[in-house]
C-alpha cells in the first residue's frame, strides 16, 4: 500500500502543515488558523481532522476511517510537546477546545467544547499550574455543561437553572461573584446531572473525552438544523466538516484576561471603523451567549492600550493578507493576546456594497473582484423598502412573499375604500380574500396588498409584482369578514382602519406601523452596478406591462423590455368592459366593433412604452391569458357586466358556464386564441405599429418586438407571424416610415423546444417562457402546488423551488435543446427568457451558460439580474483569491 | 440540357410506356390501365399524364411545366393514328374522355368528363361515321353538361330540369324514349345556359377543350373536398393527381351496347361471387349517377352470354394477376367489350377479413399478406355491435365519441331508474348531463350512457371505455331536464322510455330502435388473427379495472394488463364511502382506518384480477387521482356524505373548498399522493401483495407489476418504491411464500423523460402514459382542447388529433429519448405504453419502431392492436405486390 492519507493536519509555533487555500479540505476555521500561524500572528497550536474524514464518517456508519485515530493521538502527542503539557496530566494538564470548521460557516452544527481534558486528576494539575482554584473550579462547570449540552445533547437550561439557584442562595448576581466552593459545588451537582440524563458518568479519560467531541462534530454535520440550513443555502451534503483541537487559552484568568468579537468594518453599514465587544475575565462563548453585557472594543484601548495597538495591527494585516473585512474572535489570557479565528465577515447588503466599493478604493480589491464580492441574491434587500429588523415588530400572519418590498397602512376591504381614504393622503393595505380585476384601481392607491386566498400567480400576487407593490398572498392565517369591517389574523381580531405592515419578501404580516428602511440606489450601489455593467455578456430587460413600468425599468437601467404583457392593460379602467364586449359579442362583427374600441387605447400605452424606451427593444406579447379571466365571476358582477353591455345576464351566465375550463393553463389561450380569433392579432398588431409609426414620424427609433405565446408548432406561429407582418406593412405603407420590427415567440411548452428548429426558421427571436415551461416540463400547476411543493423541497425531490429557481436539470434541459435546435436552423436567433426565474440569480448564471441574449425580470429585480449576469461571466475568469464566504 | 423530362405515357395496342408499380406517377386508374393493356385486355387507347405534371401545376402557379404540351400533342397525334380518328375531323372525329386518377382513389376530385372533342363540326362527323345522329346528339349534350358541370362548375340540377322540362313537354319517361331532335334542341339549350353562366361560348376547339379539362383535374387536386378528403385519410398534398385521356368507348350507341361496374367478389361480405351490376344503352355516369335502375351482373350471363363469358375470363384473370379482389368498369360498345378500370375493391371489414382467408387457402397470397390486407383501423367495427348502415336511422344529436359501440335503449335519466328498469329486462340509455361516482350502478345496468357535458376523459368516457360500453359524451346537441323526464336534442323533445340509438365510435345519437349488427369473432377473424399473432413482434396487453375487464381481455387474447387503474375501483358500490372517510379523515389515525376499510375489498379485486390473468403480467398502477375527484360535488350529495360517515357537512365543504384546483391534471395527484399519504401506497401495495400471496399459495403464479404514477424525479420513484418494496418483503415474509414482481413507473410528464436514465437506475419497467404525456408535451387539456382542437386538425396545425393518434414530432420524441436513455442505464428495462394510443394503429406502429416491448389499449381494442403490430412488422419485411390501396 502507498503512504496512509493523511487526515490530521498540525499547526503551531509559526509552522503550519495546512493554508488558507485548503478551505475544502480543512474547513474555513481551520484553513485560517494554519494560515494565521504562518503569518506569525500568536494562535494556539493546535490540529485539524479534515472534511474527508468527517465524510468517510458519515458514509460508513460512524466508523474513522483507517489510520486516523492514530494521525490523531500523534498529532496529540506533537501538541502535548509544544504546549510542554500532556492530556490528563496531574501537574501540568493539556486542555483543549475542539470546534466545528466547515467550508462555510454553518449554524446548527455542533460548535465548540472548551477545556477538553479535564478531570479529577487533571483539575488537580490546573489548580497547582495555575494556582488559582476558582478558575480550575469554573473551567470544570464551564467544560462538563457544553460537554453535556453540545456533545450529549443535554439540554442547557438545565444547567442554567442550577447555577440561577446557586446565585440565588448566594444573593449574588454575576456569575463572577460565585467563589471557589461555589464552583465546586456546581460541578457536583452537574456531574450529577450528567449522570441522570445519560445513565453514564461523566467521562474522566481524556482521549475518550476528545472522541466524543470529535464524533459529535461528525455527527453534527448532519443534523437537521444543519440539513435544513444547508437546503436553505444550497450548501451540498457531502461537503463535510473538519474539527479542530487547538490548546486551550483563557480569557477566565482574572482581569488581566478577557474575550472579544470584532469584525474589522462595521457589518451592518461598512464603514471603515474597527466594530466589535469584548468581555473581561471571560470565555468565548460568554460573549456570543450574551451571559454579561460585553464591553464596546474602543473601550479596550483605554483599558488595555498595548493589547489594542497590538491586535489593531493584526486586524489591519490580515485585513490586507485576506483582502476583505474579516470577523475576529481573540483571547487575551493574562495579559497575552491570541488569535482564535479570523473569517470574512458577514454583512449586510449595504455594507457588502460599500466595503466593495472602498476595498477598490483602497487598491485591494479589482473592480470585478468588488463585482463578485456582493452576493446578487442579498442586494434584493436594498430595491424595496423593508422592514427594520431591530424594531421588531409583532408578527400575526404569513402568507406567500408575492411582490417583494415592505407596506405599512391602514387596513381597507374595497377598492373604493382605499381608493378614497387614498385620495385623502392616507395610507392603506387593502385585505381582500382574493382580488379581481374591478379592485385594481383600489391596488393602485394601497401601499400593498393582502389576500387570503390566491398562489404566487394569483391575480393580487400579478398584478402588484408588476405595480412593484407589496403583496403577501393566499396567506392561510387570515379570515376576511368584509361585511363585518374586520379580519382575523389567525385568533386576532383587526379591525378596518387599524395599521397593518406587509413584508412582501417574507411573506410576513405585521401588526402596527412598523419602522421602514428606504433603498438607496445612488452612491457605492450606483458605482458597483456601473462596474458589474462593464463586467456581464448578457442583457437585462424587465417585464414592465404599463408606461409607468417603462420608466421604473429606465430608472433601473434596464436595456429593453423582454415582456410587456399586453393583457394586463386590459385590466384597468373602462377597457375591462370592451374587452367584456369584445367575449360576448355574438359574432364576428360584435367583436370587431369591441376590438374597435381597444384599439386606441392599446396603442396610446404602445406609444407611451415605446416612446419612454426610446430605441432599446420592446417585446409586446400578443394575448395569452384564457378568456374567462375577463369575464365577471360572482351574480352581481354578471348583473353589473348586463346593465353596462346590454347583454341579457342569461346569456352572460351561459358564456361564462360554457367558457369554464377544467385546467385552464392547458386550455384556450395564447395562440390559440388569435388562431381561432385572428381579428385579436390583426387589432393588437395594428395598435402596435401605428403607435410606432407615429413615433417613427416623431423622429423616433421605437423598436417592437411582437412575441406569439404558447406556440408549439411551426403553423401556428407562422399562421399568427402572417398576420402580424401583413398588418405591419400594411401600418408603415400607410405612415410612409420604416420601423424597425422583429417577429419571434415565447418558447413555453415541451414541444416548442422539441420543434426549435422548426420555428426559428420562421422566427427572428426565442423567449423563454419558463414559468409555463416549468409548469408543463413538471406537470407542476403553480397555483396548485403550494400543497405539497414544500415538502417536495424539504424531501430534496427538487433541489430548489422551481418556480424560483430554474429546474435546471429537467426544464433546463428543455431550455438547452431549444437553444441548440433553434441556432441550428437561425445563427443569430435572439433568445432570452421572460420567466420570473430571469430575476433568481442561479438562472441567471445557467441563462448565461446556455448562451441566452438577455434575461428580463421584474424592473425591480434589474439590478440583482445584472449583478448575478456579471458573476456569470466573470466566474471561472478573474483569479480571486480565495474568499471565506461562497 | 438533358433529354426532357417525360410528362406523358402512352397506351394502346397491346402495349403500354407504363406499369402497374407506376402508381405513384401515373396514379392508380392509369397504372392499371396501362397494366391491362399489356396483358392484352381491350382496352381503349390513350395516355396518361404524370401526377408530377399535376404538383408542378399546383406549385407553379398554374403553368404547365415545360414541354407537357407538346408531349400531350404528340400522344395525341399518335393516338389519332392508333384509332384511324383526329380531334375535330369532319368525318371521323376522335372522341376522348379525361378522368383525374391520384394514386389511391378519391372522391371529391374532379372524375370524368366523356366525349371531349365534340362541336359543330365533329358532330357532323360523328353522325356520318356512326350514321346515328340521335347517339351523335345524345354524346354532344352529354359532353355539354359534363364539361359545363365538371370543368366549368355549372351546377348540375340546372341541365337535369331542361331534360325533366323536354320529357314533360314531350310526355316521356326515359332518356331513351327522346328523339334525335329532342337531344338537339336539348344542345341548343345546354350552350345557351353555357353561355349565360360563363359569358363565354361553348368552346369549339377540342385542343382547347382538351386544355380545359386537364386544367379542371390538375385544379381539382386542390379543392376544399379533396383537401378534407385527404385530410381525414392521412394522405399527403404533395401526391398530386394524373390525367387520363383515352379514346371513347360508347355504351350508349343501342341495345348492343352498355356499360357496367362491377367487384370480384363481394365487397360487403367477401363472398366469392361475381357482384356488379350494368345498364344498355347508357354510358359509365348513368350508372354511377342512379339516372336509371340497372341490372344485376347476373342478368348480363342472359342478355349477352358471349360478352358475360369474356368478362368472366377477365375478371378472373385480373385477380388473378393483382392476387385481389377487383372493382373494374366495362363498356360494351355494339358488341364488343372494352375495360375502363380495374384497381383494388374497397370491402368492408368483414369482407376484408374474409377475402384475406379465402386468397391464402387459394393460394394467392401468403398469410403475411394476408393480415397486410386487413386495416386495422378497420377491425374495429368488427368488434362492437354496430348500427345496421342500411337501416338510415334519424340522427339527431352528435357529441364526442366516447366509447366505440352501438347501444339501444329506452332513456332514463337517473341511476337508479336505470337499475329499475334493467332489473325488469327492459334495455336503457342513460342520459344525464354529466355523470358521477354515484352513477356506477345506473351505468353497468345501461346499455350504453349519453351526456351533455365532459370531454374524452370525462368521468362518464372513462369509465364507459372501461366497462365496454357505449358512450357519446359532451353532446352540445342536447339539454337534459331530468326533473320533467325528457331531453331536447336541438329542437326535438325526446321523453323518458322513448327509444334512442347511441353510436360511441361515431357520436351520433339517433332516434328510436336502430337495427344492430352484433360482432362476429370466430371463422375467418379467429383465423387471421392467429396469422397476426404469429407475425409480430411487440406485445399487446390490456387496460382493465376490474376482474370483468380481465376476462374480456382474456377473450380477446390480451397477454397481459399493462394498466389496472386502482382508483376505478374506488368508486363502485360504498368504497367510496371509505375513500371519502380516508380523504376527509382529520389525521393520519383516521386516514389508516379508513384505508383498513379499503384493504380487503382491494385485495379482493387484485386476487380476481390476478387470478383470472394467470401467469401474465398485470402492471397495477398506485392512487393517480386528485382525491377531490372522489368527493360530492353537489349541496344534496354533501349532505349525504355527511349523514354516512359522521363528518359534519360545514367540514366537508371546507374539504371540498380547500381540495379545490385551477389545474387538477397539473395538481396533487399521482405519486405526489403518496408521498404526502404514504399510508396510501403502503395499503395498496398490502392488497397487492397478500392477493398474489394466497394465490401463490394456492399454486398460481400471479406476476404483479407495481407501476407508481406521475414520476418526474428519481427521488420520487425511489420514496415510493421503497415503501413497496418493504411491503412486498414482509408480506411474502409473512405468507412465507415467494412472488414475481417488478417495480416501475409510468412516464407520463417531460421531465420523466429528461431523467428516463436516472429513474432507470432504479425502475424496472416504464409505462408511458401517453394520454398525459401529450398534454403536457403539447400544453394542451385534453378536456378543454374541444374548443379549438378540430379547428387545429382542419388547419393542419396538427396532422392528427393528438390525443387519438401520437403526435411523433413532439411526444414521440421524448419518447424516443425516454426509451434511449432509459435503456441506456437498463438494457432489460420493460417497456410499454399504456395511453389510449396503444389501441390506435398508427400509434401502435410507432410503438414498435422505437422499440416498445408492448402496448396496451381498452380490452376490445386488442385484436385491432395486434393486426397492427403485425403490420409494423411485416412492413418493409414481406415482399408485398403492389396493391391499389394504401
Amino acid at each position: 500500500m502507498a503512504t496512509a492519507k493523511k487526515w490530521v493536519y498540525f499547526f503551531g509555533n509559526k509552522k503550519a502543515e495546512g493554508r488558507a487555500e485548503q478551505k475544502n479540505l480543512l474547513g474555513g476555521k481551520g484553513s485560517n488558523l494554519h494560515e494565521m500561524t504562518r503569518l506569525g500572528i500568536p494562535v494556539p497550536a493546535g490540529f485539524t481532522i479534515t472534511t474527508e474524514a468527517c465524510i468517510y464518517y458519515t458514509n460508513n456508519k460512524k466508523q474513522y476511517p483507517q489510520g486516523m485515530w492514530k494521525q490523531v493521538e500523534d498529532a496529540l502527542a506533537k501538541l502535548e510537546k509544544a504546549m510542554g503539557a500532556s492530556f490528563g496530566d496531574p501537574n501540568n494538564p493539556l486542555l483543549v477546545s475542539v470546534r466545528s470548521g466547515a467550508r462555510v460557516s454553518m449554524p446548527g452544527m455542533m460548535d465548540t467544547v472548551l477545556n477538553l481534558g479535564l478531570n479529577e486528576t487533571s483539575l488537580k494539575g490546573l489548580i497547582a499550574k495555575t494556582q488559582n482554584e476558582r478558575f480550575a473550579y469554573d473551567s470544570y462547570r464551564r467544560f462538563i455543561q457544553m460537554f453535556s449540552d453540545v456533545v450529549m445533547g443535554i439540554e442547557k437550561p438545565v444547567f442554567e437553572r442550577i447555577i440561577e439557584a446557586k446565585k440565588h442562595e448566594k444573593k449574588v448576581k454575576l456569575d463572577t461573584e460565585l467563589t471557589a466552593q461555589d464552583l465546586k459545588d456546581l460541578v457536583e451537582l452537574f456531574k450529577r446531572v450528567f449522570k441522570e440524563k445519560t445513565g453514564k458518568d461523566f467521562p474522566q479519560e481524556p482521549k475518550e473525552q476528545l472522541r466524543y467531541a470529535i464524533n459529535a462534530v461528525f455527527g453534527s454535520w448532519d443534523n437537521p438544523r444543519a440539513v435544513t440550513y444547508r437546503r436553505l443555502n444550497k450548501i451540498p451534503g457531502d461537503w463535510g466538516t473538519a474539527v479542530n483541537v487547538q490548546a486551550m487559552a483563557y480569557g477566565n484568568m482574572g482581569e488581566n484576561s478577557g474575550t472579544g468579537v470584532a469584525f474589522t468594518r462595521d457589518p451592518g453599514t461598512g464603514e471603515k471603523r474597527f466594530f466589535g465587544e469584548y468581555l473581561i475575565n471571560a470565555q468565548g462563548e460568554d460573549v456570543v451567549a450574551g451571559v454579561r453585557t460585553p464591553m464596546p472594543i474602543a473601550e479596550l484601548k483605554r483599558q488595555m492600550p498595548k493589547i489594542y495597538a497590538e491586535l489593531e495591527g493584526i486586524y489591519k494585516r490580515l485585513e490586507k493578507h485576506y483582502r476583505d473585512m474579516q470577523d475576529i474572535e481573540f483571547t487575551i489570557q493574562e495579559g497575552k493576546l491570541y488569535m482564535l479565528q479570523c473569517r470574512v465577515g458577514k454583512r449586510t447588503a449595504a455594507a457588502a456594497v460599500k466595503i466593495a466599493v472602498d476595498l477598490t478604493k483602497e487598491k485591494l480589491i479589482s473592480k470585478e473582484e468588488a463585482v463578485l464580492r456582493v452576493s446578487p441574491g442579498q442586494l434584493d434587500q436594498l430595491l424595496h423598502p423593508r422592514v427594520d429588523p431591530t424594531a421588531h415588530p409583532q408578527k400575526i400572519a404569513k402568507g406567500l412573499p408575492a411582490s417583494p418590498g415592505a407596506a405599512v397602512g391602514k387596513v381597507v376591504f374595497t377598492a373604493a375604500e382605499a381608493e378614497e381614504m387614498a385620495g385623502k393622503g392616507e395610507r392603506v393595505v387593502l385585505v381582500r380574500l382574493e382580488t379581481s380585476p374591478e379592485d385594481i384601481g383600489g391596488m393602485h392607491a394601497a401601499q400593498g396588498i393582502l389576500t387570503a386566498r390566491g398562489g404566487m400567480t394569483s391575480h393580487a400576487a400579478v398584478v402588484a409584482r408588476g405595480m412593484g407593490k407589496p403583496c403577501v398572498a393566499g396567506s392561510n392565517d387570515i379570515t376576511v369578514y368584509e361585511e363585518h369591517g374586520y379580519f382575523f389574523a389567525k385568533d386576532l381580531k383587526i379591525q378596518r382602519g387599524e395599521y397593518i405592515t406587509l413584508d412582501g419578501s417574507t411573506g410576513e404580516v405585521l401588526l402596527g406601523e412598523a419602522k421602514l428602511i428606504q433603498p438607496e440606489l445612488s452612491g457605492d450601489f450606483a458605482t458597483l452596478m456601473t462596474w458589474a455593467d462593464k463586467c456581464r455578456k448578457i442583457g437585462v430587460r424587465a417585464n414592465a406591462d404599463t408606461p409607468t413600468d417603462a420608466k421604473v425599468t429606465r430608472q433601473f437601467g434596464g436595456e429593453g423590455i423582454g415582456l410587456c404583457r399586453t393583457e394586463h392593460m386590459f385590466f384597468e379602467g373602462d377597457r375591462i368592459e370592451a374587452v367584456r364586449e369584445m367575449i360576448l359579442a355574438a359574432d364576428l362583427d360584435g367583436r370587431r366593433r369591441a376590438l374597435a374600441k381597444l384599439l386606441p387605447m392599446q396603442k396610446e400605452d404602445f406609444k407611451g412604452i415605446l416612446g419612454i424606451m426610446g430605441n432599446l427593444p420592446v417585446t409586446i406579447r400578443t394575448l395569452d391569458p384564457p378568456l374567462h379571466e375577463f369575464l365577471p365571476k360572482t351574480e352581481e358582477d354578471m348583473r353589473d357586466v348586463s346593465q353596462k353591455t346590454g347583454v341579457p345576464i342569461d346569456r352572460i351566465k351561459a358564456k361564462v358556464d360554457s367558457m369554464h375550463e377544467f385546467n385552464p393553463m392547458l386550455g384556450f389561450r395564447g395562440c390559440r386564441l388569435g388562431l381561432e380569433y385572428p381579428e385579436i392579432t390583426e387589432m393588437q398588431a395594428q395598435a402596435i405599429f401605428e403607435a410606432a409609426c407615429e413615433l417613427r414620424k416623431e423622429g423616433k427609433n421605437p423598436f417592437p418586438e411582437v412575441m406569439i405565446p404558447l406556440v408549439g408548432t411551426l403553423a401556428e406561429f407562422q399562421l399568427q407571424k402572417d398576420i402580424v407582418e401583413r398588418v405591419a406593412k400594411e401600418t408603415m405603407k400607410k405612415y410612409g416610415v420604416k420601423v424597425k420590427y422583429m417577429i419571434g415567440t415565447m418558447i413555453e411548452i415541451p414541444r416548442a423546444c422539441i420543434v426549435a428548429g422548426e420555428i426559428a426558421s420562421q422566427a427572428e427571436f426565442f423567449s423563454f417562457g419558463t414559468n409555463d415551461l416549468t409548469q408543463t416540463v413538471l406537470a407542476l400547476s403553480r397555483d396548485d402546488a403550494g400543497k405539497f411543493l414544500p415538502g417536495y423541497v424539504d424531501r430534496k425531490i427538487y433541489k430548489e423551488d422551481p418556480f424560483v429557481s430554474i429546474d435546471q436539470e429537467g426544464v433546463g434541459e428543455m431550455m438547452k435543446m431549444g437553444v441548440e435546435r433553434g441556432r441550428k436552423v437561425r445563427k443569430d436567433l435572439e433568445l432570452g427568457i421572460c420567466g420570473e426565474h430571469g430575476g433568481d440569480p442561479a438562472s441567471v448564471i445557467f441563462c448565461h451558460q446556455i448562451g441566452l441574449d438577455y434575461v428580463s425580470c421584474s424592473p425591480y429585480r434589474i439590478p440583482v439580474a445584472k449583478l448575478a449576469a456579471a458573476h456569470a461571466n466573470l466566474k471561472g475568469k478573474v483569479k480571486v483569491k480565495e474568499m471565506g464566504e461562497k
